[in-house]
């Protein structure tokens, strides 16, 4: 159930009603009064807002219950969603001040000039002379934003602050929101690449798919500072880190187990990219017309195609509900209620299910439960949440500090490795497979592990002082 | 002349050399030892940091002298300018933390869908949800930086994170840099327009003329937010400012006067428009070529063919050192030593001149001073600099504070005004006609300016509270 504080400014005129009315016509309603600040006191009348936490669904009858009131006259209703959310959730701040015409001298005219010089006499100086150092681009189209698909560029700009702010908190990378007015590949293309120099890492976000696929491979290879879309490898690098763990806790191995992957999309190839990467054997993607099949002609879908071709694709054709037969694994990132009880029942025994469909999962948690062994969702009410909060801070935060020149497929494995190996021998149990997004040692992990991987695979143009 | 800090750091063999050796050498090539940190301390070596203030020119044998030292190990040269640009100088933080998964899923997924779906409802929402009401770019080619010319985008960085340092600290504007790896008219146009959502106002920066009209132009028509290229209007506000209160002191009036502007580039033409909206009657726009004169013909320059249709233009041809003479006003900015005492000599009496070029002024400081009435450069160590740091903090400010559409001319003749009332009757002589740009009267004038005058010529699309 999800909670919400409201905040309900009110006119009371005293003569006609008692604040206890009132916060008991608002408990009946559902709602519960927990903080109360007068903003204008007055004999017969005063004005007071009213914190009120209350369900989502429960929102609009309180309101209707106050309305209602006799004496009551409601002025204004705002939640502390919105409120967080007033003039935007970041701002950019000088790094020292500016206090007196020496110090302009120094970061402005005419001192600025001989740094201009040395960057355009050393272009690598930029890495230490000027933000790119730290700073990644958030970069959607918003065509893709969280369940609500294609809301463009202004109503996905609070999903890329919210972004950035974690990106600051969990990481201490300086990302800015880019929402572009475009849906064209390759619009999107060229302006990603004229606006590339101020940035040391862009992470796309919430493109849709499939242009996704080619924004991301084309502004990798055309650019040389990394290029992550998250939609496609974060949730796939918990995925796997996941995995990894939930294998241990049913005693079974990577090049054993038989996965279906649900949903072959954006995350969806990645997410069967990176269990090929780590071992799996027997894959069997599935979207909605069914099995992709190993020897398969999938002329419109190029990512289908490559899977097609890939020699651990299963062969045999079916829906889900028959493929599923017997799997080990499942792995939805598709949508919400496609499998029952029958058919988890179906999959052989310690049997492990990541349904991942947002908000509502594949099958419902409670339905699920009871039969398999290890469960995980994207939610954040039930145990094991796949978040791709996870991956994103440390995996740039660990770019950025070896200018990684990409991210390569090596990285995004050590990457879930490391997001495993938080969670400790001696603390992994079935309902502890992922550590929480708040947990301080991620971050490090993931950064450690995404510069020693870059280092060994060539990717690295520095060396960061910890690692020499 | 240009001082500056740099930092030595050096290790001493206490058994060779003396502290007092190192200071008195540095002393005798034109430093001064102003602080000394000890780095590593040692019986018979250390290792300390010397700050020395030294002018630029000396720069180079202090540290000579220094590294020919017996016992003198020179292991690093810094300066202070370029320490202040170590890492980037701005970042940036989010208005509030994340302390827990309730905040979590306000500022972010779940709770930020509500926030995306408002504004997709009503798009105007982004204004008051997201960073777009703060928020500026500071965008450029990097063509035409300084007066370095076309260095690129990676070294004009430093100059626009110090233009977002001033917009924050004088006008708390969040400004993010730009900068393009383009320099293609049409190719800017597109990115500029595709990355426009989340901002709230241009500031375009540092392009070259010609294009930047163009740019400036249809950007502005083509955004419904405003867009201002500073280095056209800053400079012709901030003189326009100089000059109303430069006439005051000689007791001439605007209709009366007539104005030599050499050098019709960028900034020229802005000048020429705007003295001509502030009522100059007699205006001699002077090139390379001589005088651009009413009725002439200038098929290569569609903006000096536009003054050539101005009823104000004079007629008259001839170079720059003829068409001066009897001048009431001369504005420079071109390139230095242009102007020798004697073509000051031959302005009518109680001549007025601002001489712009940078770093060396049209004519010398020294020379001009003597004969002149009224005397501005662009420098700081002469009185009456014309910088334009006095411009676009309030007037951003202004602009954001009203959502203007664009701004317009009457806009920026406001901010002219404003600038120049912030220098009193009581205060105003000729070595002060022009506000400290770190007066704080200055952003609060130009933004209440801008504000009045943006409602008035009916772009802003709000009031803001202090105007109600």
């Amino acid at each position: 159930m999800a909670y919400n504080s409201i905040i309900l400014r009110v006119e009371m005129n005293h003569a006609l009603i008692h604040f206890g009315e009132v916060a008991s016509a608002i408990g009946k309603a559902g709602g519960d009064v927990t903080s109360i600040d007068v903003i204008r006191p007055g004999q017969d009348v005063s004005v007071r807002d009213l914190t009120v936490h209350v369900t989502e669904e429960g929102e609009a009858g309180v309101v209707e219950a106050v309305r209602a009131l006799p004496g009551i006259q409601l002025v204004n209703v705002s939640d502390r969603t919105f409120l967080a959310h007033l003039g935007g959730k970041i701002s950019i701040q000088p790094n020292l001040a500016i206090r007196n015409r020496d110090d302009l001298s120094r970061v402005y005219t005419p001192g600025v000039a001989r740094v201009s010089s040395a960057i355009h006499d050393s272009p690598d100086k930029a890495y230490s002379l000027t933000i790119k150092r730290n700073t990644v681009a958030v970069v959607t189209d918003g065509t893709a934003v969280l369940g609500l698909g294609d809301i463009g560029p202004y109503a996905a700009a609070p999903v890329m602050e919210g972004k950035a702010m974690l990106f600051k908190q969990l990481a201490g990378v300086d990302a800015f929101p880019i929402c572009l007015d475009t849906k064209d590949t390759e619009e999107i293309l060229r302006t990603v690449k004229a606006i590339a120099p101020i940035f040391g890492g862009i992470n796309l976000e919430d493109i849709s798919s499939p242009r996704c696929f080619e924004i991301e491979t084309r502004l990798a290879d055309e650019l040389d500072i990394p290029v992550f879309h998250d939609d496609q490898h974060g949730t796939a690098i918990v995925v796997v880190a996941g995995l990894l763990n939930a294998l241990k806790v049913v005693g079974k191995r990577m090049d054993q187990v038989r996965v279906v992957v649900n949903g072959i999309g954006a995350a969806g190839v990645s997410i069967c990219k990176m269990l090929l990467a780590a071992g799996v054997k027997r894959l069997v993607p599935v979207d909605r017309e069914g099995a992709i099949v190993r020897g398969g002609r999938y002329p419109h879908h190029p990512m289908w195609q490559w899977l097609a071709d890939q020699p651990q694709v299963e062969a045999e054709t079916g829906l889900l509900k028959e493929v599923i037969r017997g799997a080990d694994v499942f792995v939805g990132v598709s949508r919400g209620g496609l499998l029952s009880a029958d058919d988890v029942l179906a999959m052989a025994p310690d049997r492990i299910v990541f349904a991942m469909a947002n908000p509502r999962p594949e099958i419902d948690p409670e339905e699920a439960l009871p039969h398999v062994k290890v469960f995980a969702t994207g939610r954040s009410d039930y145990p094991n949440q796949i978040n791709n909060v996870l991956v994103f801070p440390g995996l740039f935060r660990g770019a950025l500090d070896c200018r990684a020149r990409r991210i390569n497929e090596p990285i995004k494995l050590a990457a879930a490795r490391a997001i495993a190996s938080v969670v400790s021998g001696s603390e992994l149990n079935a309902q502890y497979i992922i550590p929480s997004i708040f947990n301080e040692q991620v971050v490090a992990k993931v950064r450690h592990a995404v510069i020693e991987t870059a280092i060994l695979t060539g990717v690295a143009r520095r060396t960061p002082p910890d690692f020499r």
